[in-house]
């Protein structure tokens, strides 16, 4: 029996069409930080993007092409986001904060037709230009100094100058197979080159309808959601295209993602929720405490990129009435892989348990452990393994391999297929998924595993500590072991001794760290995660004062 | 540029297998009327689909083969919806309230294999079995008087003794194309055959996900969803795979439809939400003015099948505040069409003109409308033209025409495959669509088009009026003129004059129907939609004492 339904594929082309029509009046608001924030309906948001599609066909982007954006999170930005799709070429969001190297090496493995900057980022991609072969046209967003670019082989174009050429108000956008390419994002990852994931029209779609599904971000319209998480990371979670998809309204923080902005956008503009990583909440709550504001309008903080420490959000909820939902995801993910909704009926001390969890994975994303031996472990929330995930939204593959096709590196994809996500946990039998180390941050102690995330989370619950890293360090008799670095919060005065203890009524006692360091502040990757790397580099290199202790008998 | 997604197809399989994985603890509560409701976790539904697929599989049934299921909402009915397609085959429900000849004229051209029947309808199915040849084998599940069975040509099974009989409890669940067919409802329209609508499992997967979109019903884990729609109503517009992808659990009706078990139901088992036609909420709220009940638990009422009246949705609000939103969709549709969630910050009042509308289409949805001429109509909210739609849970065809084959009748779809879904009505500026008659059921008079639907509104709205259905009759200087059928309340007496006085003051004068006729009941369709067909036909062989007023001046 053959199937009666429709062939319709499914496009980011349908995502904008719909958003821009059925929804026209939602709005994007960008913070200019002048107090008159720049407000565009998403009606007029699809017609620019037409007059962008038909700028862009009239520099010679076509079907397959990259087109690179250096942008900050603006409406200008969300116009580059449909429309390079749309048009059949591929938008490829360009990191502002990798080192210009990176930056350099991606724009060229990626081959970007076109870069899109913004003005303020300028003085990051003009001494770049020179390497750039690839990029023919540059075109320039909003206010910067422009005479950077002066002598560069390039074409420079004004964004607006761009735009307002263009005569037609629609454009014919073409009809897409769904597998083709939409949108390209690199890894930050802290090993190797960079790598290339190019998600579909198809991975897309469903991506947006999953994070507007009421178990996972749930947006509709009529409200309106702060990503400040950075379009140029991992389409900015997807909401720009949930945001089209279902109605709901967009506030836009633009290159203003201190915690003082920030916590004015909210009091003014009113989101029902915000996206972003733990570091930038650690910031707002810092910012709310010292100056309180309205943000009564947030119904959920929604947290990713890396584990929120418990008491982070334990301070946010009980200081300032705002709820944090963890979520995980990577690139490779797109990034929705699972949300922390605790079971309902539950008292708020008894759901605690769950929303420091990782969450429950939804139906799209299928999640397995695999432990060391290669075998898969029971969902009992005990046995750790590696988590494997499969799904229409998951990477199956880079881009871009030694002879240009898509690879598959053993240690990033299983032999069926799945992506190995380098991260350990457990799964309890209801499906919540508890992520505790990265694969390669587990420190392995005398053939038991430590969880370096756990005895950083313990640590930063000490009122006393503001941030706290721990890493494997080589030892001759174990093998590894745990390095605890710290850093105090002003003005706390604390001994190791006693964080020690501290952690003593917490930990199994074989876990406690021997040597500790303070540090003015833990280092940091590109996006804001712990650079762990850097300091085990550190510690190897001799540049921290470590301190041993005793070791506990 | 290639995608680097992994190619994973959307199946009801995986629906299957998150929900009783990851939601195995979500429950199916199933209606018995004997105080002790029949509970089962998704994870024992789980099991007992794959034990469901062993039986099938042994009875023969293969790869696109089809299924019946005459079956009440029940959990088995449930195993059958998820076991049968994921196996392979093809779920075929059948409307128990559909003629005998209807009937089994459904179940020959589907070649249905097997057919799934609950006991209390076995009367039903017996006197037609004899002219069902292509049914081997009829599984019973429930109690029911099988000796009507005695002597029939197909074997006869026990549904508990062919599950406990299937040692294994996991199926090899094959690996399926997501074009598949997954299953088959047949549209009871009142003119011609039958036209059966093959869903795929990408189809049913697509819809599963926009029906727990926040923008639609929003099911999710913790919340209990009551599908007093039928399971044989275009898979009871998609919630039982809805919820298995969420987690929400199932309240099932079984047979007890009537308005007091579902007030009792209601009370005892608290769901979020509930979902049915006009008419079974018509009942109900008779039902809870005549014995109250604690309906709080209701957080969304969904009607759909046919428009509410706004006076059936106010008194709801005002005397049990049960908000009653508005969905539209028919069986080509999958049925997800539309929803009628006003924009925000509106007033409860101001809410009412958006409320009354079919709603917003979701981003899977295109809509256009096609005036009388083929040109396609403006959103203006004023010009009425035929709604088409397109989509990928939207018919594209039907299935089995003369050769076998889908097809695709020029009425029903456009020549670019758009569904004609047969409704006229307009769409506002901001996508709210208004359906106000079925093509066939305007009324052409004298060169204008009459809404039936507005009058039989109005008309509803009049206390003394229980029902009413108006109908283009023929007249030699119109047209055509409506009819007005009313059935008047008990107790209640109410001249024509004073019901034409009523309408005069809502619609325009030379609107105003010349010809009453009091009826006890409006004839009704299987699926309980006003049959206007039957009452034209009634009028046309003088069965009705029609009155004729004067024409207005």
């Amino acid at each position: 029996m053959q199937s009666t339904m429709q062939d319709v594929p499914l496009t980011v082309t349908r995502i904008l069409e719909h958003g821009s029509v059925v929804h026209g009046q939602s709005r994007i608001t960008t913070w200019t930080g002048d107090g008159a924030p720049l407000r565009r309906t998403f009606a007029e948001t699809g017609t620019r993007a037409a007059r962008l599609a038909h700028g862009l066909r009239g520099l010679g982007v076509g079907p397959g092409d990259a087109v690179g954006t250096l942008m900050w999170n603006n409406s200008a930005h969300v116009e580059a986001y449909f429309a390079i799709p749309a048009m059949g070429a591929v938008l490829h969001t360009l990191n502002l904060r990798l080192a210009p190297e990176q930056l350099a090496w991606i724009v060229r493995h990626a081959a970007d037709r076109v870069v899109i900057v913004g003005g303020s980022l300028l003085p990051l991609l003009a001494p770049l230009l020179p390497h750039l072969d690839s990029v023919g046209h540059v075109i320039v967003s909003g206010a910067g100094d422009r005479s950077v670019l002066d002598g560069c082989r390039a074409q420079v174009h004004d964004y607006e100058e761009l735009l307002a050429a263009q005569p037609d108000r629609r454009y014919e956008w073409p009809e897409l197979d769904e597998r083709a390419a939409a949108a390209l994002c690199y890894t930050s990852g802290t090993t190797g080159d960079p790598k290339g994931v190019v998600y579909s029209h198809r991975s897309v779609y469903l991506h947006s309808m999953e994070v507007n599904s009421a178990s996972s971000f749930g947006l509709k319209a009529g409200e309106t959601c702060l990503p400040v998480v950075p379009m140029f990371h991992v389409n900015a979670w997807g909401l720009p295209h949930a945001a089209f998809m279902s109605g709901a309204s967009l506030l836009l923080p633009d290159r203003f993602l201190q915690p003082a902005p920030l916590a004015e956008m909210i009091e003014s503009e009113r989101p029902s929720m915000a996206a972003g990583v733990p570091t930038i909440w650690q910031g707002l709550l810092a910012e709310l405490d010292a100056r309180p504001r309205d943000t009564s309008s947030l119904k959920a903080v929604v947290s990713g990129g890396a584990p929120c420490p418990p008491s982070l959000m334990k301070a946010f909820e009980e200081r300032h009435g705002l709820r944090i939902v963890q979520a995980w995801g990577m690139t490779e993910t797109s990034p929705l892989g699972s949300m922390a909704y605790p079971p309902p009926g539950l008292t708020p001390e008894e759901e605690w348990p769950y929303r420091v969890t990782q969450g429950r994975v939804p139906a799209s994303v299928e999640a397995r452990l695999a432990g060391p031996d290669g075998t898969f472990l029971p969902w009992d929330g005990r046995s750790a393994g590696e988590l494997e995930v499969r799904g229409p939204w998951i990477a199956g593959a880079y881009h871009g391999g030694a002879d240009g096709e898509p690879f598959r590196p053993d240690d990033k994809f299983s032999p069926d297929g799945w992506l190995r996500t380098g991260d350990v946990g457990t799964i309890t039998p209801d499906g919540y998924l508890t992520l505790t180390d990265r694969a390669k941050d587990v420190i392995k102690s005398g053939g038991e595993w430590i969880s370096s995330v756990e005895l950083e989370n313990h640590l930063m619950a000490h009122p006393g500590v503001a941030e706290a890293a721990v890493v494997a360090v080589p030892d001759e008799k174990w093998g590894e072991r745990p390095l605890a670095a710290v850093v105090l919060r002003d003005g706390a005065a604390v001994e190791y001794e006693v964080l020690r203890s501290f952690l003593a009524d917490r930990v199994a006692r074989w876990q406690l760290p021997e040597r500790w360091v303070r540090v003015p502040a833990v280092p940091k990757t590109s996006v804001g995660k712990f650079d762990k790397k850097a300091l085990r580099r550190q510690y190897a290199e001799g540049e921290l004062e470590v301190v041993v202790l005793p070791r506990v008998p």
